[in-house]
């Protein structure tokens, strides 16, 4: 039995996702797919034999279509879902789940009505090895009881047309779930910090940034986000609980010393640093749908809506200056 | 265009191959297998749909194989991939080519007289991220021109059976192989170094022993093989040229820091140490093959015959303790 | 020609000052000291061949005595240091120089008065091999302009009697001068962020806290301070520049590998982590006192004060819960 | 009380001596000293107001001097220290204890006739805490029985007219004492393997070299020494038990990332790397003898003849190729 995928979005993650369901993954193939630029999705869709439909919807509503991956821009996702859980089909929607908490809490409902979950939120460091050492050194009670979590998350840089705003709904957005997912805690505030940015900062942006986040049970969570930092892709994280602390490792493959240095290699940038979380977020999304649970391990649509409720205070408190409450909708019992 | 795979021995490592083949690796599928342990046969090929067979030579003649997998005991390699080169088909054979220096010619001879290469041996270490960074720096003169090469071997321990001569087949065999592919030199001479056995060590085996390997060019190779070391599976390397070294990192994930230690977990056994070059390996032969290469960036017979050489001339040394001399046949210029 | 050294306070630190003026350090003696522990006093003068004064003025003005440590509690420190200026001596006072900045302020203003910079500030970390290959780098421009500062100060454990507010008066002052030396900016404003305190906190401390400095030139630094933090001493910091960031490196011995982990120690405390800064800041304060320069490379009385300053806004900032500004003096030439 | 220190040859190595005996080391003075450049001597003694005289012998019999340290070249060592037991004085030399494994055996005798341990050999590696940490971890049982210890001693340069000899009498001799001190065991046999010379290696030196040294019981120590690995000082070593490892870590002060790279700087030198360790050798010796114990911890010359021994047999192997067994006279009970 083969899922038959298909895929809205065909630019940088939506192609990446496209290869790996057509050549890594197993249990599914590449059906049908969509991009707004036909030719790109034509040019995808040759490589993996997939059928090219000239809406989105059409993707969706293809009768050979077991399943839906969501890789377009983040503005057009909630809509998507939605339309998803309509058809009654499982989907993968790349973060976020909404840009706004209106239409993330209309997914929310729209499932809850639905009575099933459909819907998983790409937030693929759940699936990277480092950060499951880290929640499995939580949540065994190794560092005890969690405190703080310190978070670093630096690009060389990023594309003209990056703002502030986005440093925090797309980016730091990762240290939001994985802080919400790694402490099992919802974060109820958000503050962000000025930084003097720096002058290699482009369009104006305020780069790097400070935000601290507090948990319901009163941890506290640093990010830095710096996404002109020039050297590299780095993250970092340690959660530090009452009797000790876990960190990430950067992976390395190894040393060169020479000229009175030894030097270890920085990666790149996200794809190099996460490529086997990207895979393995695929491979447990398939197998979790073939199997009829809608992919275990993985972030709810209740995860989705948290993570952008905060991404969203995030931006209120760039804007204010001033600690931004963050309020959830009880959580419903679909996702308890 | 999907690769029909035929598997011979679904043991450990031929299962694990089986598995990846059908799940993880594209443009292959398992069409048909065989294993002295029919039952056991039965079992994993029924997990992936593939036919059985009662012998090892009817996997190679079935008509629907394209290419052949060998992972039954070494004793057996050597005439299944002469069957294989008869038949005309490419073959990924699992280290050793041979267990003789004898039957490893034959190989050769036949390959030769084929005229085409059709062999491969599956030496996973050249497929792994670190090693092959190694392989970078030696290459683009980072390191200057390498003269010494350090390696440490270490298994937590052995199944029983285990002799102190498959320390040196089984074991060193892939130092053998990493020496000749990183430092682009054949191995000359060999010498086994009495050391003081751990009173861990079971079956009366030599364990720990040193490995000095002598190359062409007069860099010198030193091989610590330790296969009860009970604390988990280590393997190192560094080369030494005249103006830098360059090392593997054993991949970590993160840290655990309490009650006054930084930890870091080792892996627990080669499978979880090297999953990803096996499958880059796997990966990588069944694109060459599709290609029509063979399988490009592997070790040919020839490098086969050359491992299996200078492992049966760690052998002799052990047996008399002197340093002994490797004599290879020229070769053959189908592996210029 | 010998330093006469005389030394106001002999318990933890100032008996490990008299050690080390004694049997470590270059060009001094220690001639006198006092201790309002009688006893205790006399044991310490006995192994070094001190007299004893009944008071702390006593040695002060022991003619005989040509510069002066105190390490007595931190309330007696500015009225000795005064002292000290008055008497023309020059004088290491461990930090703090003052508990308050009216006290703080008492002292630079004698000080400009009397015309002539006498006074140093014990903040040993200026002294580590460590923190100093972190200015370097900031300073000769390899990290870029310094934007962010990550600081983490923790122990195993404190003493009873140990309060919320010694956390940052006590602790967190050694970020604070270390930030101001390293970024080369005054801090102007101070936030401490409510955390959970730690179950295993003592005496209903607030244990760890989060502190926010902001400098002049807009740097944000931010500080974990955990006294409870159970497996050891951990001093961490890391300068984040426009392309580039430092940090330090825990200094360790070596790696024990066994049972699956790779473990490195973690200093006990303080004593042990710092104990070359702390030798080293004695040598310079002894050499720069005999070669009339008061002590080269040193806080002066204008970093003791701006620490006391910022370290009491952050006192402030911890009931209050707000952010705190520092409102420092105008600079004194004399400290230009 | 102070000791008076009689220092002859104030070399590098003497004048480091002289400089720290006379600043740093608690307890003593350098009371004379002499060196076949009068010039230099007077330097020196000016520095630190010591007498000069014009032979070694003088130094020696300096009724003022309690205790010699002799820096001053190898081949006059063994006639030096004799001297000093005859004068029944304490002496620090610098290694080798002699060049000849018959002047090591003199000096032996002696001190065997004059009934009393008064001389100590200047392995200052039994000092570093590195190596500490190192024979804490093997004398405790926490790596079980050990079996092999690998070693790695580079330099990035040595002087001109240093000799492939001297890589095995003045280099290799560190790890010789390092080996016996760590494992408890006497070394009865050595081969130096012959490598392809580094194109950088000047002089026509063999460089590098390995040397495969054999213990008693069994265990077997690898050295490299390479002297112009150009890139810095470096030195390792692992011992390698029966249910772990244990090695030194590189001393670092920090990291610092930039332009793709995490990079540690290597030590430069020897004087770098093993600053605190010849400090620390100084003080133990220096107290030792205070304390009338002839300075404890440190290695007696029986340690510096059997290092002498070990080492002409590396010669020999360097010279023959062949392996060479080291022949000790029985061990005194004077070092027991
Ligand atoms: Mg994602
Ligand atoms: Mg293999
Ligand atoms: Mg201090
Ligand atoms: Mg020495």
């Amino acid at each position: 039995m083969v899922l038959n995928v298909g895929v809205i979005g065909t630019g940088n993650i939506g192609s990446d996702h496209v290869r790996r369901l057509a050549t890594q993954v197993s249990g599914a193939r590449v059906a049908a797919l969509f991009d707004v630029d036909g030719e790109r999705a034509g040019a995808v869709a040759d490589r993996v034999g997939a059928r090219v439909h000239s809406q989105a919807a059409d993707v969706i509503e293809d009768i050979q279509v077991d399943a839906v991956v969501i890789a377009s821009p983040g503005d057009t996702h909630a809509d998507l879902v939605l339309a998803c859980v309509a058809a009654d089909k499982p989907v993968l929607c790349e973060k976020p789940l909404a840009t706004t908490v209106e239409s993330a809490l209309k997914v929310l409902e729209a499932e809850v009505a639905h009575g099933r979950r459909l819907t998983r939120v790409g937030f693929m460091r759940r699936h990277d090895p480092g950060y499951r050492a880290v929640k499995v050194a939580v949540d065994d009670g190794s560092v005890g009881e969690p405190l703080l979590m310190h978070c670093v998350h630096r690009n060389a840089s990023v594309p003209a047309g990056f703002t502030s705003d986005m440093s925090l709904t797309d980016s730091v957005i990762h240290e939001i779930d994985a802080a919400r997912w790694l402490l099992g805690d919802e974060i109820v505030a958000a503050t962000v910090v000025a930084v003097r940015p720096s002058p290699l900062a482009t369009n104006g942006m305020r780069d790097p940034q400070l935000v601290l986040l507090e948990t319901a049970g009163g941890a506290v969570v640093d990010v830095e986000v710096f996404l002109h930092c020039q050297y590299g892709y780095d993250v970092r994280c340690e959660v530090v609980g009452a009797n000790g602390t876990v960190s990430l490792d950067t992976p390395t493959t190894g040393a060169l010393t020479r000229s009175g240095r030894r030097e270890q290699a920085v990666p790149e940038d996200w794809r190099v640093r996460f490529a086997p979380a990207y895979l393995d977020e695929l491979q447990q999304w398939v197998d979790g749908v073939a199997s009829g649970n809608g992919g275990g391990g993985g972030s709810s649509a209740w995860d989705g809506y948290a993570a952008t409720a905060v991404a969203q205070a995030c931006v209120a408190s760039l804007s204010s200056g001033a600690r931004t409450a963050v309020g959830l909708v009880d959580r419903p019992t679909l996702y308890a």
